[in-house]
């Protein structure tokens, strides 16, 4: 069957990947859609430095060096999917066949969870079809478009990182960066019933959708620190660059939460110092857990979050090598979705 | 009358101080002892950088450029002081003279509040008198020793940080460092019944306080890393070195709280992704609030935090300037309070 897959740092399609087949608690489903997420973009230009920073770390659930990857075989990515049941493994459960499903990105096996994220062996979402485990398995209701059941996974990310911060409605928010993982996190936050929402992007684009998707105020950093105008109780971090960080810890007002939800893989320079002063917290987030997930599908299939006007392209498998180029100039897109 | 100065980077005494004179709400006091700080040593080391940290920092309740300080005429130091109430001013209701009080280190003025920290003009504890404010004074109950009570205020930072942890009882707590602050968070801990305290340092001498004061266990750095050994849920940060913190990030269990107690005035490098990867949360401390200022006061003085054998050298006024000296070599010393 076909796939686009990661090979020496560049998307190709594939037409001989071997076919899957269930075993017992999975599921084949053929792929309806599956968004491109940054952090592909990322591990196919800097998997390298991934895998090594990943060797580094001691602590991870998953036991240590918890990312096992080999960079010259082909990789498979794509985590942010919905899909229709094809046909269940042996001694499974399942949905009829020609149920719109999701799931969170990871596959039960014999010997373990094997995330659907980046792998040598287990097959993402830019496929034809995929394994997927009958217990993990979310059925899209209300006929909801399978394009939009794809956003639940980054959308999830987004209600996680305002969990995380425990805000309230009467406080101010700041999201600085209003990339797809900014809007998930205003989206939330709109959803929440947060009453001031303060997003911060270079990009016109990028502020035009900010508002469409629920923030009161948006500002352009050109003109000015955003610290200059807004007074947030929370601020998420969603750039994911060097530097950010220090200067929110530099001009944040005293007592903020700060949730860091971009991804920076590079070392970063912070003088503590400035977190101290203001007795500041600092909150890494990456995923979300399952309930976060089911009501992020939930407020999706209900209208309560409208995903339609995140997306900004559409490809098939062909198109994915293409569309990671163009996305290396994100301002102009979202969210582009594979439709295999 | 006199008092210790910092005048160009060292402490001198100066016998001609004039007497301060207690204004409405005000109250005269003679300093019974005032304990030397890790940040005063640090003042006198590095308060050129201090000062220009702060004209860099925004969003401080104080307002900006919070620390108003003109370093070439003298400083007053010393916020962790007991003292004898001896005259109140005009229209004040004080405790009779005589009364052993403390105070949070701060003096309202009719133009607002001075903090008793680093000041060109409010006078701190090392010196014979020094004002503080009638309706922030906390008497000493239960006739304790008033080198006692001037550890109030460097507790009240342990039981800060340990309240901003939220740790539980069965909960693992690190602490690395236990120069005074850490010490102080290890007997915040054991106050709060807290049943697992790791306690890392390089000194023997540290280990062994660590261990009467109510770490479980200790252990020394340079025999590997604590997290070989401890799995901490909440992690203690009591050096203020930089590289601790990215250590930190590098090799702590997925979803621990680090709280940030050590002050680190120099720029640090840090692996964001290390905090990423595992959702770990930073919270940077500094003070108190003045409930945990009196809980402080309370506990010490009911015998439920000993501090007497955190006293490891007494100096008067004049003693004060080698006693700066000898505590750059902290190894050997836990607090050195002066008593005037
Ligand atoms: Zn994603
Ligand atoms: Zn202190």
């Amino acid at each position: 069957m076909r796939a686009a897959v990661l090979r020496n740092g560049r998307m190709v399609l594939r037409d001989d990947v071997p076919e899957p087949v269930p075993g017992p608690g999975q599921v084949l489903v053929g792929v309806k859609a599956c968004g491109i997420c940054g952090s592909d973009l990322h591990f196919a230009k800097h998997g390298n430095d991934m895998v090594k920073l990943s060797a580094e770390m001691t602590g991870l659930p998953g036991g240590d060096g918890a990312m096992r990857l080999d960079l010259s075989r082909d990789v498979y990515l794509g985590h942010e999917f919905s899909a229709e049941v094809l046909e269940a493994g042996p001694d499974t459960e399942a949905p009829a066949p020609g149920t719109i499903i999701t799931s969170v990105p990871a596959l039960l096996t014999s010997t373990g969870v094997e995330p659907i994220v980046y792998s040598n062996t287990t097959i993402g979402g830019y496929a034809e079809r995929m394994l997927l485990s009958a217990p993990l398995l979310l059925t899209v209701p209300n006929g909801l478009d399978p394009r939009h059941a794809a956003f639940t996974e980054p959308m999830a990310v987004g209600l996680h990182a305002v969990n995380k911060s425990a805000i309230s409605r009467g406080e101010t928010a700041l999201v600085l960066g209003c990339g797809p993982v900014g809007i998930a996190i205003i989206a939330a936050l709109r959803h929440r019933g947060v009453e001031h929402i303060v997003a911060a992007d270079f990009s016109l684009k990028r502020r035009e959708l900010s508002q469409t998707m629920g923030a009161h105020e948006t500002l352009d950093p050109a003109q000015g620190s955003p610290f200059e105008v807004a007074t947030p109780a929370v601020v998420f971090e969603a750039v994911g660059m060097p530097g950010i960080l220090n200067d929110v810890l530099r001009r944040a007002p005293a007592g903020a939460r700060v949730v860091v939800a971009g991804v920076c893989m590079e070392p970063d320079t912070v003088v503590p110092f400035f977190g101290t002063a203001k007795e500041i917290s600092v909150q890494f987030v990456f995923a979300y857990d399952f309930d976060e997930f089911g009501e992020s599908l939930r407020a999706i299939a209900e209208g309560e979050i409208d995903v339609a006007p995140l997306i900004t392209g559409e490809v098939d498998l062909a198109g994915v090598s293409a569309a990671f180029d163009d996305l290396a100039h994100p301002d102009q897109h979202c969210k582009v979705l594979v439709t295999p």
